[in-house]
């Protein structure tokens, strides 16, 4: 069985990456979603161990000096990372891994795991982000202004992803994001296998 | 409209490259088929304009002189090339474009073409890729003990490929080829257009 794949999926506040990951999950059975620790606070309905693992500022430190996270980032005064023990047995299982995480640690795992696909989700246009975030109503004034910025930052850093999704059609954009991993497991690089079947039928030759 | 992908397919002699691309022409609407030139004789049904133009080896050199060829190659004693006015124009017309060629000729012009998508077809074997080769019955003795040297080399070059499809399944590889396709179209570099769109709404500040 050949390894399963490590996707980053990142995108704007309010592109609606959360739902459409769920969407794929439920579309397509392959996929693994990693569940990241982070120190905000849950918001209503947030499971421990389902959407995240709710840490205090103290323990995700230890998180970090132990080296048990792919990746961590700073975000709006709060940790978030990727624990790297469940990521490496769905991978070894044959699963394609999903992180969703910010750009700032999509970045720094594709500097330490060249192999990683990165994704980067928007909304159709910026009016259509402003409206998905005005509807969301659990944010202050303070919290708007800074999330604002940041969607500029990201577009910013958008510029290093290797596939733009535009989230207008959730299911459309389920199957595109499957599109995309299914392309990336025709990749050369990502055959070793099948390569070495055809070198040893060559005798070793090649 | 945004401009169309250029793709070069090439594959192990006997990989089945023809007929799959025929399949992918019929299944899909948006694909264009660049005609290429050769210097070879026809083989029975192959008609001019459509498999190839055939032309005489005086001709094909003042194709080269004149600069009209995107790449070119010679391949067991003929010319093969790739005449450069039709690929521009179905391109600029949005439709994506199929060259199919040798190995040299794909190599060649990803030199000029970064931006070119290489895709090798391969069949699941070498036992079955000598079947195939077989069943053709076409061919000499000594033609044939120059394809296996050839596929020996094309599997040299195939390391240079980008995806690698295995032509099993007719209908299954055709799908793979057009996902691949599709996920091209979702890259960055594929998106100059909905990026410059986006940085507009941000009133030009990014």
């Amino acid at each position: 069985m050949s390894k399963g794949l490590l996707i980053a999926v990142s995108g704007f506040s309010g592109s609606g990456k959360g739902t459409l990951m769920k969407k794929v999950l439920e579309m397509y059975p392959n996929y693994a979603l990693s569940v990241s620790a982070t120190t905000r606070r849950p918001r209503p309905g947030e499971r421990e161990g389902v959407e995240y693992f709710f840490k205090t500022k103290e323990e995700f430190e230890e998180l970090i000096d132990n080296d048990e996270l792919i990746e961590y980032a700073k975000y709006v005064d709060n940790y978030y990372g990727t624990p790297k023990a469940y990521v490496e047995q769905m991978l070894d299982e044959g699963r394609d891994v999903i992180l969703e995480i910010e750009v700032q640690g999509a970045l720094q795992v594709k500097k330490k795991i060249p192999g990683l696909v990165l994704i980067f989700i928007t909304a159709p246009s910026l009016a259509e982000l402003k409206r998905r975030f005005a509807e969301r109503g659990t944010e202050t004034e303070e919290n708007i202004r800074k999330r604002i910025e940041q969607i500029e930052r990201e577009f910013e850093s958008m510029m290093n992803y290797e596939y733009i999704l535009e989230n207008d059609d959730l299911d459309e954009c389920a199957a595109a994001f499957h599109g995309i991993v299914q392309a990336e497991h025709k990749k050369l690089i990502n055959q070793k296998e099948f390569i070495q079947k055809i070198s040893e039928e060559f005798g070793g030759k090649i």
